[in-house]
């Protein structure tokens, strides 16, 4: 059982888990995901909760990132101050199992007023930079529950700001009086394009969301529109937020996560008249996982 | 059973109601106060929902204001367009009962890509009007799960724009990854005031949310401070929509409803520089009916 021989990489979130075998080549193998995210877990319990990955992908090293690494994770590993490379994540790895189960620590911003924190984006991101599926000065939008724009410079995680655009999409479509106008996905349609454009022109996000219902109500808007337009208008803000300040206009635009929110974000972008490249968070994830082992290895 | 001998002045809304009785010469006698707001009533279930109503307060007429006028409600009160005056309400009244229960219809606004709605606000603030407790031009701030901000012109509602500050709040606190940090009420300290004061001047609030978390986990705010601030954020971020335009210069500004929150309000209205009335909107729901029974018996 050593990481020459191959290793499991887990993405280990709130709510959900991910785990990858990974051969000795690097080669992707087999994978799992289940639904026992890091709450579902009673403190003291991790041992147990990984025997079940190990059954089903075998009996290797592993390597995790997310919230498995924080304070209501298995072992807490201390945020790696901006600004950050792989390198540095490397180097600040917390073991669970000596040898066996390394945790990648998080990220954080913690300049002047500035504050702001990451656990498992940082693996995705420095982990295309290596692959060189991004190029080392970049402005990469990471669409999520929280997202995240982050700054890359020379190669290293500048800086980012996280904006809660996915959870109070969430949260409205779940618990909120539009809850019954957001079914459905949303797609990047005309209304989505619509919500965009407001989002991006005007400041007034908590009133526009209510004028959906209104303009329903006085049958100014189909209902069909609602949940598009509402996605878009929240993601228009987003960018709003994202796309602000001097680094923003310089270097590429890259979209990286699942696939169906990083289609959502470049549609956005385009209509903000920015091009964004897409890249699959997971590629990205497989990538960096690749690269911290092979730091482990060496 | 007549008009002149007193009537029941219902405030019913989506989860609470509140009933009192006013005397003939509009002197309140009684009054009570339950959850059954109208979600609770089953479609067709109103007359006996009702009948608690007079068991408790009388077998008087009734007139009713709020969600029980909406399309979820007893009988669907259409929306009086902006502007709009206490007459136009009184010649819109729909009858539950034939001349026993009046259900006082909303306010609308359509006007261009303007839209919006307000259902039982409207009985307060023009009543507060007839009352002589707020000027025919104002600006009216009305805090509540959906805030509105109302234009009083000439003695009309002019125009208004809600804002789900309120909403947001309660998602926040009760389903976010906020939620263990917004205990307790909010009050207007410092940390409330420096929240308002970024609402005011930033246009960032769903990363600033996100801020608040991160703040904490590196130890640069306080935890205590988090609800304060927060409440402060959304107020200070919604008096930023509330107080655009030309007419949010001209007249008075007044803070309406709930004491609790009239007062956070115009704490921040403080900070923005505005000097607010507060009036109690249950007094000013009074005047309004009362003034509306006027109009019934005439």
């Amino acid at each position: 059982m050593s990481w020459a021989e191959g290793f499991i990489a887990v993405d280990w979130g709130t709510t959900n888990r991910r785990a990858y075998r990974l051969a000795g080549d690097g080669a992707l193998s087999d994978e799992m995901e289940d639904g026992l995210g890091i709450l579902s877990v009673e403190s003291g319990g991790f041992p147990d909760s990984v025997r079940t990955i190990r059954e089903r992908l075998g009996d290797l090293p592993m390597l995790m990132a997310g919230m498995i690494g924080s304070n209501r994770g298995w072992v807490e590993a201390p945020y790696v101050p901006c600004p950050a490379a792989l390198d540095e994540l490397a180097a600040r790895l917390v073991w669970a199992e000596p040898g066996r189960v390394a945790i990648v620590p998080g990220v954080s911003l913690d300049r002047g007023g500035e504050a702001d924190v990451m656990r498992g984006e940082e693996v995705q991101i420095l982990g295309a930079l290596a692959a060189g599926l991004v190029g080392g000065d970049a402005l990469v939008c990471h669409p999520g529950t929280h997202n995240k724009w982050i700054r890359l410079e020379r190669g290293r995680i500048a800086g980012f700001r996280t904006v809660m655009t996915g959870e109070l999409f969430n949260l409205l479509r779940e618990h909120s009086i539009l809850a019954d106008l957001l079914d459905g996905p949303a797609g990047p349609s005309r209304a989505f394009a619509a919500g965009v454009r407001h989002g991006l022109d005007e400041d007034d996000l908590l009133a526009e969301l209510f004028s959906v219902r209104a303009r329903i109500l006085l049958g100014k808007q189909p209902r069909e529109e609602a949940c598009d337009y509402t996605s878009g208008l929240l993601i228009g803000s987003d960018l709003r937020v994202g796309l602000r300040g001097a680094e923003a206009g310089a270097g590429e635009v890259v979209a990286m996560g699942r696939p169906e929110l990083t289609r959502l974000f470049a549609a956005a972008l385009r209509e903000a008249g920015r091009e964004a490249i897409e890249i699959d968070g997971e590629k990205a994830f497989l990538a960096g996982a690749r690269k911290l082992a092979e730091l482990v290895k060496a």
